[in-house]
């Protein structure tokens, strides 16, 4: 369960710390950043946690070098989580030749289907194996308050680990989110890999737009999509639909979509809006 | 003298610009990126421009990326130019051979040694050819007010450009510079490379810790080192011995060197700080 750490790199006042750990849900060694605020080196106290989830090809450097979370993270004492976006290296035949499958494409699921099962476990790896050895290893991390966001596929693993899991998370967001994965290429491409041909069961349970029509009780998400998004324009992400879903189940009263004028799907998309999902999570992690 | 426009990226509000075109001084098309805050897009208006020289290795790409200027730049309204480090591709025997000379590591020197001199001329690029070229292709810059800053061999660049042509930048300062390159391994093997062995002319002329000896009137430079950089504890950036010079000649009175505990070279050191050298040139762009 304890941690490698393989740098320590002074980033805004605090600490990010560059982690390794064997994972037994994915059946590998495990990358990781950990961002520290400043406030967690206070004797004795306890900071609340973002976890940021990655989009497709991704590691948990991408966001920590050009996300800029920690600019804001820092100011409010909110330590980040940036975990990989898949297992790696388990020989799986074929799992490093596509970008949107296998390899850098976990999509936050665990595979029921074979070769996958050998270790694609990315849902217990995010909500129960990583945050229990981090709560186990780092006292400042307070296992009480803890929120989520992610981007592109990490959006669709923010939306669904939110949604299927009440009261894990205080709150949610996302960044240009694969919002109806079931009716999008990358999400059909993944769950037909992942869980075969099981539409009505596996891959509607993974599907924030089916999961939201299911949702009780308050729903305050932020979640923005550049207009200049080419995934967008391609339908890769259906925002709409998620938002229709949520009208419709009588769920989208607090749900604030975004649509940011020429915005692309990079980090200079995310970057420009960290911020404001910062602030975002911190309304419920200090709350 | 006109751009090519390769792409256009929404950013902080603002627009980066990646940029090429073909430059007479350096020999062949040159790379680089602009940002333009949102202040720039108001019809008419003219906004001041920060030149941001990079290090060793990097190209305009790295700091428009990882440095988190646009953060700062977007609320003041001051335009970003981030140049590439070298001519490229010039096809000059051992040009791509190390890391610290040739290909990335021009040095913001004109090399009087064959066969650099056949582009390596990036003094002449950044000081004359790519500001009247940025200044006749794009209205919105103010040619006016202009300000430099740099990262290591980018922070070398931006204190000696500032000292060697009064007048010409409304102020410096500087992320980690090289700034007493004659008594470092990295100026020397430049310096002999570009200039030869004329130390006492070529390479005296183009050493901050030499240039400021030699300063008339007020001085105030931001300059910022991490302890933890590794750069700085091999002896390669030497801020003492320019804060020596400038203090026995009198101009070190509003010469700000902080040194930032833990800190290392990297672009987390840079984007932790680019708020303040965007504030330090905010007071002279803005004034």
């Amino acid at each position: 369960m304890s941690f490698n750490t393989t740098a320590t790199i002074a980033s805004f006042g605090g600490k990010l710390l560059k982690l390794t750990h064997k994972a037994s849900s994915t059946n590998c060694d495990m990358a990781l950043n950990l961002y520290l605020p400043p406030q967690a080196s206070k004797p004795g106290s306890k900071v609340p946690v973002l976890f940021y989830l990655s989009g497709l090809t991704c590691t948990g450097d991408n966001c920590a070098e050009k996300g800029f979370f920690q600019h804001s993270a820092s100011q409010k004492g909110i330590a980040i989580v940036y975990p990989d976006t898949s297992p790696r290296g388990l020989k799986i035949e074929g799992e490093d030749d596509a970008y949107d499958f296998g390899s850098g494409a976990g999509f936050y699921v665990n595979a029921t289907k074979e070769p996958w099962t050998k270790g694609y476990n990315m849902y217990t790896y995010i909500t129960e194996e990583l945050p229990k050895a981090l709560f186990s290893s780092f006292d400042e991390l307070d296992s009480e308050r803890v929120s989520i966001t992610g981007h592109s596929m990490g959006g669709h693993g923010a939306l669904t680990l939110f949604l299927k899991n009440p009261g894990l998370y205080k709150s949610v967001s996302a960044f240009a989110p694969i919002a109806n994965p079931t009716n999008c290429p990358w999400g059909q491409k993944a769950f037909k890999g992942y869980f075969g041909e099981d539409q009505q069961g596996k891959w509607k349970e993974h599907d924030a737009t089916e999961l939201v029509k299911q949702w009780k009780g308050p729903l305050d998400i932020l979640i923005d999509v550049g207009t200049g998004d080419n995934f967008y324009k391609q339908g890769q992400l259906l925002p709409e639909n998620f938002m229709k879903a949520a009208k419709e189940a009588g769920n989208d009263k607090n749900i604030n979509l975004r649509m940011q004028p020429d915005y692309d799907h990079s980090y200079f998309f995310i970057s420009t809006f960290a911020d404001d999902h910062v602030a975002h999570a911190a309304k419920y992690l200090l709350a």
